[in-house]
């Protein structure tokens, strides 16, 4: 027991220079950098002269919560819901840029958690990709912001926006798996008053949908080979299925009927941070491998009731019987409660009750 | 008054989509790019097949107070930061990627004035560079993380590591111009018992060194212009002038002796947050425009006492004789308090007192 009482070694102890020197070395390097991790920027040589780039935000609390998530979770769930991204466009990642925030009380063993978590799932997701830099600062919440670059390796980028009536849409993986293990982890914290306990969270760990809410695993292969199959739009499903087929069917002027035996529950439909893909392909087209089909892409045609009436709701979903929505199961708007998250609305009250 | 007394529009209050709506349509879009803000990924063609990355948080508290800084200032100077690392290396920035939480009660307008202080921090120093992605989300503070992306255009990356003995040390700008800025604000705050009122700031704005701490502007093309004058080593100075020369010099294993008579005074030593540029150059070169001698490179040679004595200061700066020290000004060790920042060490209480 005396060791637990002993204060662990925080980065306030060890200094940004002393905190980087325990990460750095954690972390794989990209295959094409030329100049890495120390000096004011890294350089790092491209297939091609044209780079994909995005950016997520992991922000405790809103994002992820410590009694529930080990810092390796948190440093790996920040490479998945980052290179989903890349993929979802077609691309192969090149590497990662991270910037950490931690509170000066924060032990190093957790930085350095993170940073194993980012090394794994780099090496399990993305072995060719590296970490070029990043920032550590502080603040009183730990935040992470991740921002990856990618190439196309000829490729053309697959956008949002090219889905046509007749077109297949498909999914990779099993959409709500996260959403069953957040319903799962809230449940016990529940009935626990509110915080998770450390051998509870373990015995839950045990759970494929809980360990893939906290730290889920996703196969980058599948977002290059669809658009080397000719898929005319796709994106990553992070917000819900209902949510983000409705800004793609929004992008591409269409509207998206999902397959009512292709829905399992109302976490398929509603659940996000799975990481998977949502894809649409011409009809002639052999699925690539990963690939399963849910539904088809149909012209949208605005009711005469809904037409000038004003904003579809958030979730693309006819709240209250005026607006035509852009996603439906087996013609139908679908009945669910929400259609996916906003940080701004749903997060502190809703989604994280710490 | 009674408009005072209203509630500001909140970014819960419009959400994340109503808030993105506000705020994209101010920001400028990069030369290269093929696909914008608003699908997973952005993409940007490249001049050559390489590219050149650096990332940079701020965070409210430690970073930036909202009491001094604008919105604008916020935007404008998490651009500077950043731009300066890219042009440090010899390169031109091709665009940014933006993170940015905020509390879900923050003012739109605020985060509308951001967006204005990221557009004209661009359009002042690097007009063809544009906003490549970002992400919004929530937290109990304030947090930016730009990570920047540039090129070379055929320039050799200017590293720390280069700088030889004999090479002459420059700079550009005045160091010690935010820092000077930074005290006026500080003892002003400290009189007004803690928080700067805004009639206050207004005033002192019309002081340059205040309104340099607060959104520093920087030549973008003084890095690119060292590159190509065959700097041998560079970067930017933004934690001090003797902490960040000592970082050069370490690097390059070597010291860096300041003419006593360049040494305006202690902010001048240890001030950060200037964003010039710190670069050694070959003794036979002309001095490209905007830098100015400071100094020259010498060889390390650790004094016998100081052999096998343990590490040097964080400042590289001789505390307690031991050490010897990699800079000097004229031969002797720099009597400082301290040789820089450090974020972890040094944030809440010595350096914002809110």
């Amino acid at each position: 027991m005396a060791e637990h009482l002993e204060k662990p070694l925080t980065v306030a102890d060890l200094g940004e220079r002393g905190t980087l020197a325990r990460i750095l070395p954690l972390l794989p390097s990209a295959s094409g950098m030329t100049v890495g991790p120390g000096d004011d920027s890294a350089v790092v040589g491209l297939h091609a002269p044209e780079v994909v780039t995005t950016c997520d935000m992991m922000v405790e609390g809103p994002d992820f919560r410590r009694d529930w998530s080990h810092p390796e979770d948190i440093g790996y769930k920040a490479m998945t819901s980052n290179l989903a991204d890349i993929s979802a466009m077609g691309a192969r990642p090149l590497g990662v840029i991270i910037g950490l925030a931690a509170p000066p009380d924060s032990p190093v063993a957790d930085l350095v958690g993170i940073a194993r978590g980012v090394a794994k799932g780099l090496s399990d997701m993305a072995p060719e990709a590296g970490v070029l830099g990043g920032d550590l600062s502080t603040a009183p919440q730990l935040t992470l912001s991740v921002t990856v670059l990618g190439q196309l390796f000829g490729l053309h980028p697959v956008l949002r926006s090219g889905a046509r009536p007749g077109d297949v849409v498909a999914v990779t993986g099993e959409p709500g798996v996260s959403e069953r293990g957040f319903r799962i982890l809230n449940e016990h914290t529940t009935q626990a008053g509110g915080v998770l306990d450390p051998s509870v969270l373990a015995e839950l760990r045990s759970q494929p949908e809980v360990l893939h809410h906290l730290a889920p695993r996703i196969d980058l292969d599948h977002g290059p080979a669809a658009a080397a199959a000719h898929a005319t739009a796709m994106m990553d499903v992070s917000d819900g299925l209902v949510l983000d087929a409705t800004r793609l069917a929004e992008a591409s002027d269409v509207a998206i009927d999902f397959d009512g035996d292709a829905v399992v529950d109302d976490a398929w439909l509603m659940g996000g941070e799975d990481h998977g893909l949502l894809a649409t392909f011409p009809p002639e087209v052999t699925l690539p491998e990963g690939f399963h089909p849910v539904g088809v892409v149909r012209d949208f045609e605005p009711s005469a009731d809904a037409v000038g009436t004003g904003e579809v709701s958030t979730g693309g979903v006819s709240i209250d019987g005026v607006a035509t929505p852009r996603v439906t199961v087996s013609g139908v708007a679908p009945d669910i409660e929400r259609g996916g998250w906003d940080p701004y609305r749903d997060s502190v009250n809703t989604r994280v009750s710490p």
